[in-house]
């Protein structure tokens, strides 16, 4: 079977936090936890990306209780973690390397949030040449105000990033969708 | 005066090619013109990117008259040019690198698309650790469908991109403020 990666973007108790405002896709931890244990079972590779923010008021800090992975998402002995300070997890971290070290070209992302972290990383790893499979219903974003005051629901922002992405970077699939192709891979 | 560079990215003939669909800030290049004769002036460091697709279809191939320069943007002798054949001008380039070796931090992003190259440019700038201002009415993107068939229009999704990358990987300034804050630098 071809070996596919599945990698789990900064899926940490500090987007649990009220300051991120109102988000959209609340199903999109149910969906990780199920694309993880499949991924389990069928032995292909899994790559947990955490955010180790440095900013002074920030959930994600190291020192803080929001660092930690949501339950869905914990990382087992053995699968690879890694830790990164900005929203690619290309930079700064050793995830290319090791992605060519394993000879894995074809990655499937999901995490938090699509148009900051998971679009950022789905576009460098689209332009360094890995196959993205990005998962419209295990990602998700929060609502955000535009500099000119106008404000953007999280689904709105949500659903133009991933057109944008869509056929440029990766394919957008669901997880119904990345678990059938799964499936006939076997 | 501090050392900015202005980042002209793919504007290129080829973009006027119809088969992109409807456009937003038609007085986009206008302003790259302005910004460029500005940046003359100022004897501020110019950097002119250029997209040579590998796409068989694309008119941004380098064979095709859609790979030349637009004419508010042509290079003249003596600035820097690069080209690229992804979306981030940091990727498979000596951006980076020239950067560095100038001294530059500071960086002012246009071009063309929003939400494709100038999204994944600014994104690695500023994740690399650059000072980015991305201008708005400098930047343009075209209409797009979504995977579910949904139409989004180029204001929509230009206003959307902005909104995310404002404050996360850059600032985002008009080119008034551009101008007004080069002036009050020199």
């Amino acid at each position: 079977m071809k070996t596919v990666a599945l990698v789990i973007i900064d899926v940490q108790k500090g987007f649990d936090d009220p300051s991120w405002g109102s988000r959209n896709n609340p199903q999109a931890e149910a969906r990780i936890e199920l694309l993880l244990s499949t991924w389990r079972k069928n032995s292909q590779p899994i790559i947990h990306v955490q955010h180790c923010s440095l900013e002074s008021n920030s959930p994600l800090r190291p020192d803080q209780p929001g660092n930690e992975f949501k339950d869905e998402a914990r990382p087992m002995a053995g699968e690879k973690q890694l830790t990164k300070t900005v929203n690619s997890a290309f930079i700064g971290t050793d995830l290319e390397e090791y992605l060519r070290s394993c000879a894995i070209e074809s990655l499937v992302i999901v995490g938090l949030t699509t148009d900051h972290c998971v679009s950022t990383t789905t576009r460098m790893a689209g332009n360094l040449g890995f196959k993205v499979s990005l998962v419209s219903d295990a990602t998700a974003t929060f609502d955000r105000r535009g500099n000119d005051g106008t404000h953007y629901s999280a689904s709105d922002i949500h659903n133009i990033h991933l057109a944008s992405l869509d056929g440029e970077f990766c394919v957008v699939r669901t997880t119904e969708q990345v678990l059938s192709e799964l499936a006939s891979n076997i």
